[in-house]
């Protein structure tokens, strides 16, 4: 962890001399980096939403624009003028302590506000963010800059959301379009897995405290791990292949019961975006329909995928805790991230542990649940995670559509297990 | 009918010498008229789709196109290129004989092509459509006329639902967005009803081939008619206001079994786009929301309330005979259509009877039948209306979003007896 | 129709002296009827409903009793208690207006009241009705007359109703319980088809009041028929192995665009209760899995099955006007029905038209509409038939599980397009 | 656990010498129990599925049958024949790998196989189990021993679930049948609640061998709590009514995001089976609808009505470890099961930590995953419980249903957050 510490700081100390110049400039790259995402979208797939998970382009850029809007401009900046009097009804995703909710699967109806007049909203919001930003009393600065950096971290979660549902977006169009044309790579072979033992005993997981963490990370707290080992990287397309090729999507013992109920009515038979083009497998990417990198780790796999895959390979997936036992001994900036634009994942190189962070998303054995002493965040921000504890698997270590820095190794995902539209992958485990 | 006959002759002798000429100068206008009516859009509108039954306006754009390539640029024009491979596939609507087709529900799914790329493939088609008939061998003519005015005939069917889909579209935004500015309209005093009366006795009824119709009004035939009453004008608001009034959204014994349940199912209480503000009513139009006009003919109703109606008020629909007994001998054009640009229908002036063509679709008691020795059109364009005569209902009289010129007294329109998003009405009727 | 009316008067004759002592006979004999059917079933078959559409038997029991409880005891006979105080909540079928509905679906979930308590409600009602029925006053004597009539025809239908529900019932079951064994038929060879031509022109229509109808056949009317042919029989079973073997469940072009739908939707290949042991086709009877005798009608078709057959054959389905026409010189009787105990189609034989009534409904090209002038019985009883004229076709004839004596030519039951449960079958005709 | 220990080693002793005599003597009594459950129930309860949930009770006493014929007659008796050639299909419940399984939400279709048919089977396998016990040869003693456990406890689970259905098919009918009358119980006033404090650590959970268990409580392992509190007895029906009065069903920050959604899908305004009469609340009991007993424990509420009851009090619900860390030091026999007859929930009386065991099923906050090192049993048996390790959540400590000495501290149940059918309370902790 101390590896990144250090490079923020400096990063910071070129650049700036206070906490709020800091955190100012933190806030103009970060919001200029969302709109970069959109550069290459036509205005016809700003407004896009084919699935009730999805949301618009459009929409994404304007909830997070709302998001600070409504938890610092409104309470922070006296005389504030909101934007527009209907938009805090429009982008709000699910605080329903702040308000009724525009509902989700109608998002992509919203032909008005225009994309030129969310990116006015976009302006508008900005100048007065800067404006808050630049004149924050003493007296609220720890109020404020908490504030602002969840809305940060808020959008930086959107950033990838805007390439994930771009990605499920353009998937669904019979004519495969581009989002970024991508030099094709040249062919890395398969890295041998390797097997890191842990010998398990008291450990300590969750945020320390030393950077920003979101409410789920919290207490830090004292676990229990029996013994076990870790696979040195992501089961790979190549792997992936073999197991499809034992029939397994046909083999009912090696699924949980609601992953096979599952199978059998969605008709899997692959990962999504995979179909067979004269007997070869392809996958779509943001570059369009390409063939599948047998060395890279596969993604857009359920949780249903993941387990039975294990289950197949006589191994099991981790909990969440061994992953973070694992992973916080490594440095969370390798990998492959949102910056690196290749919004793909890569196939690992190197020895040694890697790709736990970056590449994709590691769906754990473990629900999503309150932490031992769990407490959310004050009034609406309460809504922000702790409500989503039901039902849902934990995932971790960030994606290629990660922004780099964003992700820790205290960092929880969270989805149902039967999503497969995150960039979401398997990664091994074994008893010792 | 003979008056129109006439009309149209003068037209065209004013302007074009031969038939080809005026096939030509009639294939412009109405191409042109197509993208008018999309000039107020933003690029962001032509993309929605807001239920299954409504179309993006870009979809429409470019299936009223795919029609011209299809069956007239691919059979008669030689060596004709199509302007892209995949656009047979997504711009079909239902000729299932011509090849596969993209699913319904997902043409709001496709933000690729462009608006601009499907305005270029109008301007592609549109090119060789004009070489084409300029270019007609006599040997040909007939069938090339025959399948062009199908195709214009077809576009203006699109152009009506243009504006039906588009409304549908901006309703379901909270915004209430503006198609296009109209000036209020001054108060009209609500009309009283009189009673025509018809003898009944043997009738024939279909068109009878002095000019254009589709397959579904052939063939002319003789039909028997018990003596009737019809309405000199179609309910108006303010009387349907009076029926909600009285409670009858409530009152199980006025409805026919599938109503009652639709209502209780859909929660209706009044027409499609009504809403209360402050306790007075208003609907949605093309120029935004606006307070309900009562002397205009009600509009946007299901044939089930339309059934209601007629028995809560003592009377009765109409057939489709009586309506075209009694049509046949009024002039088309008086009404209020598309052409007027008020794209709301008006309330009744003059006196005698009035309304029957224009303002809204007439729902009558027929459902929709083949007429006796009925034979679709040969190959494909057999599948334009023969297919559907199923569990709908017949309308007359087209409605103000109907082009003027493109109703008939023949004319038959379709649609399920839930469906209240066409510009639909009631005009009553009884039995002498 | 006079045969029968001598008919009918002889046996009256041979056992009655008064209308009253008529009435009662035929009360006790439909009464008995239907639980003699009850007869062959376990305790366990009278709660089972397999689908919404279908009843228990026990449910059939109670509901037939309890129309006689609600439309005649309690209005005419004074101090009448009625036998349970919920029972006219549990057992109304869908007369809105006499109160509160028990849901249709679900029936089956009704263990109590027991069948026993069933039985014992039959004979209290029994017991009340025969007092009725003997102690008419004078002054009442039509309306009771009319209103017992109408609930002794009501309890036909659910005669009818009973076999083809247990029929479904049984038919959902993988042990395919047998209703009651039946010898084997000896084969008959499939009768050639003659053409009858009709030569149009007026004819009259509808109930001529020489004996009951219901509502919906009235009023008798003039209608104007085109010349036509209608086929000496119903299309065999053999005929449709045909139809099938052409490859015809996958050729879009016979199909309406809703049966189109639906067939792929089902994964609909035969009719219901067929299918294929062994390369033989075999359907599902009362009698238990049988193989399919080519020579019998076809029958559980639904509407758009009838119709594709139809266009494959190069004829059409009849109006029910054209079937009337030709149906009401020939005699009601001849035909397999009910009381046959054969409970299936049987084949052809003699000369002549023939199977017109009887053997299987007979679905025709005319959705159920009013009749000119058609106006519903008064009170609740005028929820009967009116209500449900919408979207639904109409079936003429009767079938092999019709009471005898129950139908008539100017007889019309309705059912929706895609309805196949009911024993209907296929009358082929032809314009002439 | 020593105490039951002792009191079955006890009961053993009294009656027989072998462990074959003691298997057989447990052999006969359970299967008799199940019977004794469906003595007080009409031949028509035996078929009733009201919904996919619920199983007819007629389906429960042959699938458990099936369950012996499978997993022991067929492997362990030679030559034996099974009953009838199809029940492999119908009663077969979940087993995948057995072979093709009868639609669960269909089971209440098949009203053949008859109730007395079922019992002939039951007769049958009987007849056949008593031999093979009486018959085991040395080698095989300890399999079928063990498969023999496992069928009776499997059958003791659906002897909780015969009673837990009776109720749910009876309350769906509005005549609100008993199952078994009962006297009313005298007041019991609402103890306090006492609050037991743990200091956490490592503690030892799951099944520890010296009795029977399922293969989900195993392995026996380590685990590390925080110090917590337990409340000494479930949350009572009076102050559930609190929580309720305070309009906690429409306070959206009360609710996890699925419960919110739940409870406005389903409009629950209160536990299952509560209705208001006359301003006072009642619940359908097994003895009909009872007035509401305030002191007895809340039942049949869902988790996410459990989590927010927890979040209101301020309180919060145990893991499942905490529950079973205080659990395992309390005599399991001490509460109200199956046997007492009452089948409802009763008042907690005397003092200390009391109804852990028994009463109701008590949510926990562990979501329902497999221990560290778990390995289901071998063959289709290992489909018992693991494959439903996901989206479930663990309940502890058995019901009023549960057959006394079927519990035990490290029993685990599971059902979705969702359900309520299930005789599931809330029993409260909070951090210390
Ligand atoms: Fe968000
Ligand atoms: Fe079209
Ligand atoms: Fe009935
Ligand atoms: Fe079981």
């Amino acid at each position: 962890m101390s590896k990144r510490k250090g490079a923020l700081q400096q990063e910071q100390c070129a650049e700036q001399s206070t906490p709020q110049a800091s955190l100012l400039a933190r806030y103009r790259k970060i919001r200029k980096d969302s709109e970069s995402i959109c550069k290459p979208l036509q205005v016809e797939d700003y407004g896009l939403q084919t699935m009730a998970d999805v949301s618009p382009p459009r929409w994404h850029l304007a909830h997070v624009t709302w998001f600070f809007e409504t938890f610092l401009l409104k309470p922070y900046l006296s005389d504030y003028q909101e934007f527009h009097p209907r938009f805090a009804y429009l982008f709000n995703s699910y605080y329903e302590t702040v308000g009724s909710i525009y509902p989700r699967p109608q998002r992509g109806f919203l032909s008005r506000p225009t994309t030129e007049e969310i990116y006015r909203y976009r302006a508008y919001v900005d100048e007065h963010m800067q404006f808050l930003l630049q004149n924050i009393s003493e007296s609220r600065l720890d109020e404020i800059n908490i504030r602002s950096q969840v809305g940060l971290h808020h959008e930086q979660q959107h950033q990838e959301l805007l390439l994930t549902d771009i990605k499920y977006n353009f998937a669904t169009n019979p004519l495969c379009p581009v989002y970024r044309e991508q030099p094709s790579v040249a062919n890395i072979p398969t890295q041998d897995i390797q097997w890191t033992e842990h010998n398990g005993g008291m450990v300590s997981v969750g945020a320390d405290g030393a950077e920003f963490c979101f409410d789920n990370e919290t207490p830090r707290h004292n676990t229990f791990l029996h013994p076990f080992r870790m696979a040195s990287r992501p089961v790979s397309n190549g792997e992936y292949m073999e197991f499809m090729d034992a029939g397994t999507y046909d083999q009912v013992d090696l699924w949980l019961s609601e992953g096979w109920k599952t199978v059998k009515e969605q008709q899997w038979q692959a990962p999504l975006y995979w179909q067979k083009v004269d007997d070869n497998w392809y996958y779509m990417t943001l570059a369009g329909l390409q063939p599948v990198d047998i060395s890279a780790p596969v993604c857009h796999v359920s949780y249903y995928e993941a387990d039975a895959y294990a289950r197949w390979a006589g191994k099991r997936l981790p909990t969440e805790f061994e992953w973070e036992a694992i992973a916080s001994v490594h440095d969370p900036c390798k990998g492959h991230f949102l910056d690196s634009g290749y919004y793909q994942p890569g196939a690992a190189t190197g020895s040694g542990m890697c790709q736990l962070f970056g590449d994709v998303w590691e769906w754990t054995q473990s629900p999503y649940s309150p932490y031992p002493g769990f407490t959310p965040l004050p009034g609406s921000l309460g809504e922000y995670n702790g409500k989503f504890m039901c039902s849902q698997m934990t995932l971790r270590g960030g994606s290629c559509v990660t922004p780099t820095n964003h992700i820790r190794a205290s960092y929880r995902n969270f989805f149902y297990p039967r999503d497969r539209w995150q960039y979401s992958g398997i990664h091994l485990a074994e008893d010792a």
